[in-house]
């Protein structure tokens, strides 16, 4: 295809997210080349392009021509399957890229293959950044959420390009500079973690609300629409609300009650939990959120499981609606309880952000990261703000549960939590997302923990030592000689 | 050294369980050669041995002394640090073998670094072992559990060995040829997560009686020493009622409660949690256990957060005895909580050791995992001797949880289980592993979870699909379209 000038930036690889995020390039503005190996998604993309009012976009059927018809210092994003197809991509590509070019791989590939793929491209002059993209099709094609990291140079030569196309908010795009290296796949990394997290805390409100409260589907939408006026406005509350308010097609109830209950994933979320236990990290909602989607996948052996239950003489699976209960303060202390294990669980997600930029010398902006998410990605919400703004109250908080504000909201809501995870326990319902959080609560503002226990058994049986409280050094016991002894004295060997 | 025979087996590597072990051999009737790099620990070690009696060791002072004073076919166990070490052991030893030879790893080694091991000597025809080895100093000396993976050959070359040098238990030694490649440090590995969950466990179980039973260590002391006559004798159980006893120096209260609360670890907790998520499988307990472990190493953040959450209006860290506790009742709820949770921290363990063996053509018998454990090493307990059992009726077992014998154990205890829990809880003292222990019961025998409404949050921003509890196929739907529009029709795309 001629083109009279040429583009400003590129992109290979037209499948949904790809084909969408190229035309919010071109939607913007930005004259954009595309690519892709299977060339009719090339003309697929043309059409929507010329359909959605002559986008400026034109299409290219081979690496080279492709590469030619950028201009210099040439940017191109590629959007393949992440693992071997980006390689191939890259090859592809380079062969035709000059030194001072980028590439910018928009996947959602593991960090360390990013840093790899940095380190190879240099020995070609090439500069490379792995940009998170959040959004889904939407968020692509309207406004995603971008994360950004690798070569500060290359993101300055894209810098108008992303914070056009990124999704915007009151207080700018969603859009920044990560760091440097795999950062900006880190980061999306963690994102996912704690998607995967929300989605597992709404998941427990809606199970306590239907089968300990006897809500209907029409009271939950009007639930969630209530609550998305309030603290736990965002994108997930809202499409939740959306989802109880669809009819199944036989007109007989809702449409959600006839789905089936087994969650699949992609598959980044076990790298979450990876580098957590890597980092010594505790994520345990993230976590919790991933084993319940292992276990929804086993749908035959949990209902096998509760016929051996039955068997064994459990008399009911779940504890059902108790006629006594106070339906209003029991949707207000699910909210509560849903909100002070969402500051839980995004504390652990900030936490593993600090400490891999620590470890790696990324130097994240915490407040940024909260801030950049606040639009275009999964987990938008007014929440985040709050986040932004504990960060830049205190850009070294340890921890989002010891800010002043969300500190005082624990302490305001953890009755109600309380409430919520005791009521659930006794009927039989699991609140795993919900139970980690108050968990970590209650073990991270504990100042003495019952670990004392565990050091004196590691030191009986593997002499591996411990500290005491009222004076320095390492000791070692021979508990079992001085407890068989019935020994009032104490042998220390430091 | 001269020597009129050979020796039928040789230990390198000296440390605290190689010496022990070495003696254990010698003790049994075994000729041993023994060889350490820094040669004062041989030295060491034949002053140990002559002093226990003349047993048959020698020293030797140079790799190929040592390999030479071995009779053909020649086994020789290593147990140096893992990683590094261990390849540079192999390599001073193996210039000195022949086809046939067999080297046997007994450290804590990451199972595909044997896996790498067992290719590299193949090429030299020497056979390779990775074998756990469980038990402590203790154990090494007077009977480990042994768990050796790898090549069947040098299996059977050790047999007579390992099995009269492990522990011995009423159905046998605690040994058995776990399977090929590196399963045998695999299946320590899980070991080592499951004795992670178990001291997690009775260091709630401990928390609970202390701060909301108020009990004294000298009662947690004859509890625990009552416990170990029952369902939960066992190592960590008796060990647990010995430390409660050991009196500080001071002469003021007990030794245990002088000591700091920061838990050290090894790092091969991590690995099973890591494992976990790459298998897709759900072992909670056993994360919680770790999660702890992390977050009772940030004393200082802790101090720090109850002063936060205090400043933010928190009244009191944790709730205190209430006057009107049973305590009799409350001693026995926890008993069987403990033992409720211990069920399901097992469960997690089985199944991730089932999964690893499908994936890698182990073929491993989980009942004589099981049996093995019986003796030796630290989680040796009688209720191993049940898990036996279960395998022994069913191989084929989903879960421990779906036993006829254990669920018929949940059900009894679980009124007591969620008792306990929902105790701490309001209490403000958390419980993750027992709480993990719970969720993971509750989520498993639950033929329906509310993963619908995940499924259709996924559908509609991401498009992902989702199935019909009542008919075949895949489905998507247009759900904001069709909430917003109040439409009372369903669209349904295959």
């Amino acid at each position: 295809m001629e083109a009279a000038t040429l583009s400003r930036i590129g992109l290979a690889g037209l499948a949904v997210m790809g084909q969408n995020l190229a035309l919010n390039i071109a939607e913007k503005g930005f004259p954009i080349s595309v690519y892709n190996r299977t060339t009719s998604k090339v003309d697929e993309t043309l059409d929507r392009a010329r359909f959605e009012g002559g986008l400026p976009m034109t299409g290219h059927y081979s690496p080279r021509d492709f590469v030619l018809s950028l201009e210099r210092p040439r940017s191109v994003i590629i959007l393949v399957k992440a693992g071997p197809p980006v390689d191939q991509t890259i090859a592809a590509l380079s062969d035709h890229m000059e030194a001072g070019d980028t590439i910018i791989d928009g996947g959602n590939e593991w960090y360390e293959n990013t840093e790899r793929r940095i380190h190879e491209l240099a020995g070609k002059g090439i500069l490379y950044l792995g940009m998170g993209v959040s959004g889904g099709e939407e968020g692509a094609r309207h406004g995603p959420s971008l994360m950004p990291g690798g070569s500060y140079a290359a993101y300055q030569n894209i810098e108008d390009i992303v914070k056009k196309v990124a999704a915007q908010v009151e207080d700018g795009p969603c859009v920044t500079y990560i760091g440097e290296g795999g950062s900006g796949n880190f980061v999306k990394m963690v994102h996912n973690g704690i998607e995967y997290g929300d989605m597992q805390l709404i998941s427990e409100a809606y199970d306590v609300l239907k089968n300990v409260g006897g809500l209907s589907n029409s009271e939950l939408a009007e639930i969630f629409s209530e609550w998305n006026k309030g603290e736990l406005e965002s994108f997930l509350i809202e499409i939740t609300a959306d989802i109880f308010r669809v009819r199944d097609e036989s007109g007989e109830g809702e449409l959600v009650d006839k789905i089936l209950d087994k969650t699949g994933m992609k598959g980044t979320g076990k790298w979450t939990v990876q580098q957590a236990a890597e980092l010594s990290v505790a994520a345990p909602t993230i976590a919790a959120s991933l084993d319940c989607r292992y276990l929804s996948g086993l749908k035959e052996e949990r209902e096998a499981a509760a016929e051996a239950l039955r068997e064994a003489g459990l008399k009911e699976e779940v504890g059902g609606v108790s006629s006594g209960i106070d339906k209003k303060r029991l949707i207000d202390d699910v909210r509560q309880a849903l909100y002070a294990s969402k500051i839980c669980s995004y504390a652990q997600g900030m936490n593993l952000l600090r400490t891999k930029s620590v470890e790696k010398g990324w130097n994240l902006n915490l407040g940024e990261m909260a801030r950049i998410w606040k639009g275009g990605c999964i987990i938008r919400a007014v929440f985040l703000d709050r986040i932004k703004k504990a960060y830049q109250r205190n850009p070294n908080l340890a921890s989002l549960v010891v800010d002043p504000e969300f500190a005082r909201e624990m302490v305001q809501r953890q009755a109600a939590w309380r409430r919520v995870v005791g009521l659930a326990i006794s009927a039989g319902i699991s609140t795993p997302g919900m139970c980690a959080s108050l968990a970590y609560f209650d073990t991270y503002r504990r100042a003495r923990l019952p670990a004392n226990l565990v050091q004196a058994q590691r030191d009986l049986f593997g002499a591996h030592t411990y500290e005491r409280i009222d004076r320095p050094g390492s000791f070692h016991t021979e508990w079992t000689k001085l407890a068989r002894k019935g020994n009032t004295s104490f042998a220390a060997i430091n």
